[in-house]
């Protein structure tokens, strides 16, 4: 079993300082680095146990990382990679855990090629854990534990490191599952950047003079838009094809609904009522 | 201060066994009455403590009834207060606890007239504190605290029956707001009505081979959507008018984001997510 010495946790948010966390309570790795450009945040992580050491520039806080996983917002991911492959020592694999894979993986693996000859020490990772919250004092070290992380292994990945980095997501007690970038982007488009969306236009059609009437109902079905809009840009641009697939479908059934409801269709509104019921029951609480 | 010695409740779900509980737990009632079509329902809110006594016959159960409370899905109210005022005692008071009110006041005002001269004494009342769930079970004695009360006085509803029922609802800890039936349902369409129908069009439209891979945002956003089919139908139908209304503004802004992702017009995306935040931020968690 391969146990990491030296880990590098590019961006330690809510994500890479549950890593961190994660990989120090249960021992897994022997230094853990956090490497960021705000002093502040990296000294905040470093005072909640995410991290043991700091470093504000790339090139030396992966200097003798054997692996580096990259947490930061969807668009800086594959530059920080490539960056870090430039700088990490011979063997160093990479990672990341961006919410959308498809552009990420394509722009990583376009820019390691130019590096490596033959396979990548790449492969792109989604640990389905994410929150409304942000920022390294929400990072919990058990945040992975029964989540599902999904690896997206390519024509291009060494199979050693597919290998390395399921095994990774497994110590920290995640289910890991594999697909390919393409079908991730696909499925999560309809289980969470879409009901982002959706929750968003919600929240933002709402009249503020009603809020003190709202109860849990609002308040869930809306939660999701406390997220950080600039993260949820990019998640948004970056999956943009599969996302307008999910909401043409959405549209589809909502248009159901209202023609259901103009009509006084009461059979029929049931029957779609039914049909969402079914659908989130199936999950459980 | 008013006590009633006898409430009797009609329809013992998770509301009026709520109210059952509330009542009970506060020693504010000498006897509690759950009436109800099914023996089995019943002996369950009467071994869970919500009631002393059940019945199955509107007449027997509120021969005594100095308070009557209609706690069933909302196009039932109409008739079981009608029917309810026709046998309890000279000068008991009637409400109702249903989601929307222009519609259930309207005509249960209608039918009552022809039992009263003058003042009425009835007044549509919603405790803004539904849940997913339903049924005795899930009923808690303190489900009222701190939350919104609405009472929804017309020109016919008698001062003295506003006043009880007010100090009746204050009396389990809700916070009383007074309101029109007609603003009651323009804005609970924006906070409850909507937001149901977009959660089961977001569950319908999700395919259920992805449900493995959703989180919690997913789990949030359609939470609503396991509330019971045809009480949500009865709702929508009687609230049609403004639920489209609310539909209508949600579209617009859905509209938006959707020609903003389709045009990779990033600022304009943030722009919309930032309001969606900025008003789900002012709800708090």
């Amino acid at each position: 079993m391969q146990r990491f010495r030296n880990v590098a946790i590019i961006g330690v948010g809510l994500i890479g300082g549950s890593i961190g966390l994660g990989l120090r309570e249960r021992r897994l790795a022997e230094r853990v680095i956090g490497i960021g450009r705000n002093p502040v945040s990296l000294a905040k992580a470093r005072r909640l146990g995410c991290v043991h050491e700091m470093a504000t520039s790339v090139a030396e806080g992966v200097a003798a990382a054997d692996l580096v996983v990259v947490c930061t917002p969807v668009e800086q991911i594959p530059a920080l990679v490539a960056e870090a492959a430039e700088h990490a020592p011979a063997g160093a694999v990479f990672t990341d855990a961006g919410s959308t894979k498809a552009t990420v993986v394509t722009q990583t693996e376009a820019l390691l090629h130019a590096r490596y000859d033959g396979m990548l020490p790449f492969i792109g990772s989604h640990p389905i854990a994410g929150s409304e919250k942000s920022g390294a004092e929400a990072a919990r070290g058990d945040l992975f534990e029964w989540r599902t992380v999904v690896i997206t292994p390519t024509a291009s990945t060494d199979d050693d490191v597919t290998g390395a980095i399921e095994h990774f997501w497994r110590s920290l007690k995640g289910r890991v599952v594999r697909m390919s970038p393409a079908r991730h982007d696909e499925v999560l488009a309809r289980t969470s950047h879409l009901p982002h969306l959706v929750a968003s236009a919600l929240a933002a059609a709402t009249p503020a003079d009603m809020l003190p009437l709202t109860a849990g109902g609002w308040s869930d079905a809306t939660r999701i838009a406390a997220g950080d809009a600039e993260m949820w840009r990019q998640i948004l641009m970056a999956n943009s094809v599969q996302t307008l697939k999910g909401l043409d479908d959405f549209e589809r059934v909502l248009a159901e609904l209202r023609r259901a409801v103009e009509a006084g269709d009461g059979p029929r509104l049931a029957e779609i009522l039914a049909e969402g019921k079914s659908r989130r029951d199936a999950l459980g609480s």
